[in-house]
């Protein structure tokens, strides 16, 4: 491809734009095998923040999203779409939960981006979306310890030790100069993968209750499928920023609605955050109303000044837009054509 | 590829289903410029009843339509998905109306079909979608055609001259032996296409004016952008077919909404017809109800008798669904994998 990559697999903000020409007529394919090797957690780092600024300037929206239980294999299909006017990403990401795929060696969770020629109309690129996926979530969560932490956070807290949970713990010790891990996790036994990674990254580990995690942590990112609370208000010293990352779903939660409502409050996107973000709870009991939440983008872009003083509890609701969905795979789109290592199919 | 194909490039029922195994972790490709010489208007008539069928048997339902005016290129972009559990055949048609495009030598509309894989929520196969959907908007009416229309019927009529209607003509001409096609359309001189596949199809070809056209034809296809009515209730005779394929919005309207009402009417889908379909008008007005329309895949699995005498008017409301997307995309994928033209990815 006569493209010219970055060289360092950091992405410029005009390396979002489809840059690279793609051959006329051609459709490109960056297989999951491929994304590994291809995009970093700065990458989608940059990204992300990328199209929440764009998000909060109304220059990005996302669609309305489609949730099927199709009554087949227990499965949970959707779309979640947007456009970015900003970066011409146009598309959606499409797969869902299939519970069964474990028995097969196959991840649970299915995804594949599909993203538009704007300019067109035409199908522009197909991109495997599981890894993906992980990296915008943790992105997202790193974006908001970047704006919204304490510049002396030292003691990182991590609440669930599922497979998303090392993602997080990679991204976030990007932002801060963290000097310890704390971790809790239901089973506690399955903390040994998060230990195996804070391990790699020369961080001390230690597996604490609720109450000294709460009253140790600068930061503490929640990553959870938990359905009722798992943080309590009672257990968060003034500082702390907590990123809310596992609530996507209607019912779901992982704090103590009270913590929420004595919060300063971040979310992705105010409207998913009220209806299936960790907000949920704290809305509908009135606690906390639309115009107490902010969006992130708004801090990125300077229309916010995001925290105030040292003493402010900051809280991201983390919900997972289409957008980040788009963005990071066009980046990828990008550092494909620009490495030679895209498929390119006439369509 | 080890699949055995039909031979007559005609799909049998079985022949639906994902019966030709894929490779192992290969995504199916199946481009636009394959679709022509891959699958047959008898492909799509096949597709198109089994699926129908299937949305009365509640085995098959559409998911909710996202369309979206997204602020570029004046662009309408959008998605209609669904799943049949008979077929499996899950996924969606995304793409939408680029009105500039016809400046770059592209057509306007754009679309491509993304099927899914209903065990594991792997995506399967990207297929070319713009030929498709005239090919499953005309086995529509066709299916309407065989069981609505007198099975006496000598004279179509047509109503409108666009890209579309000469799919829709060579579509119905394989379900009753017409002997004579009348056309009208806004511009007269544009009904030249119309009257090359007539011929073409060595069937008298006449234009006329509406009235005559009610008063002759025995089978009336509507396919129009019309956003007023066009054909009259006094203009149509006893017995007559029509099938209205034009209306797919909410504002657009081909028969008068007295017509609607006083026909017996069927539909794709009862929610479309009433909201984007011909129906919207006579049941914006309460000349109608849901219950007044009938699934036509009813009459397809003989639920509903279809025509009861030779003096009805029966109307087909076609406002098109993601499960004729679906079915037909599904088709090419299996005449694809059976010829060995399937384009397969790694991904």
């Amino acid at each position: 491809m006569a493209c010219l990559g970055s060289g360092q697999g950091v992405l410029t903000k005009e390396g979002h734009r489809p840059s690279c020409n793609q051959s006329e007529g051609k459709m490109i394919i960056v297989p999951e095998s491929q994304i590994p090797a291809l995009v970093t957690s700065a990458d989608c780092f940059v990204a992300v923040e990328d199209v929440f600024a764009s998000m909060s300037k109304q220059s990005a929206y996302n669609f309305p999203v489609i949730r099927e239980a199709i009554g087949h294999a227990d499965a949970l299909y959707g779309f979640k779409s947007g456009f970015d006017r900003e970066s011409l990403a146009l598309g959606l990401k499409s797969g869902g939960f299939w519970p069964n795929n474990i028995h097969k060696g196959l991840a649970n969770h299915q995804s594949t981006v599909f993203l538009f020629d704007a300019d067109t109309g035409k199908c522009r690129a197909i991109v495997g979306g599981n890894l993906l996926t992980a990296l915008r979530t943790a992105a997202a969560s790193a974006v908001s310890i970047k704006y919204l932490a304490r510049q002396d956070a030292k003691v990182l807290g991590m609440i669930g030790a599922g497979h998303q949970s090392t993602y997080q713990l990679r991204a976030a010790v990007e932002q801060r100069p963290f000097e310890k891990v704390l971790a809790w996790n239901f089973h506690p036994e399955m903390l040994s993968r998060l230990e195996d990674v804070a391990k790699e990254l020369e961080l001390p580990f230690e597996t604490v209750d609720l109450d000294r995690l709460g009253a140790e942590a600068d930061v503490i990112i929640s990553i959870t499928s938990s359905f009722a609370p798992i943080l309590k208000a009672s257990q968060v010293r003034p500082g702390t920023h907590l990123a809310c990352m596992g609530t996507d779903t209607k019912g779901k939660q992982e704090m103590d609605a009270d913590l929420v409502a004595g919060a300063t409050v971040f979310a992705d996107e105010v409207a998913q955050a009220v209806t299936i973000g960790e907000c949920q709870h704290a809305f509908e009991k009135g606690l906390i109303t639309r115009d107490d939440i902010i969006e992130l983008g708004a801090v990125i872009t300077g229309r916010h000044p995001g925290r105030s003083s040292p003493e402010e509890i900051t809280l991201f609701d983390g919900t997972g837009v289409a957008l980040q969905d788009l963005a990071v795979a066009s980046a990828a789109v990008e550092l494909a054509l620009s490495r030679g290592t895209a498929i390119e199919v006439d369509f």
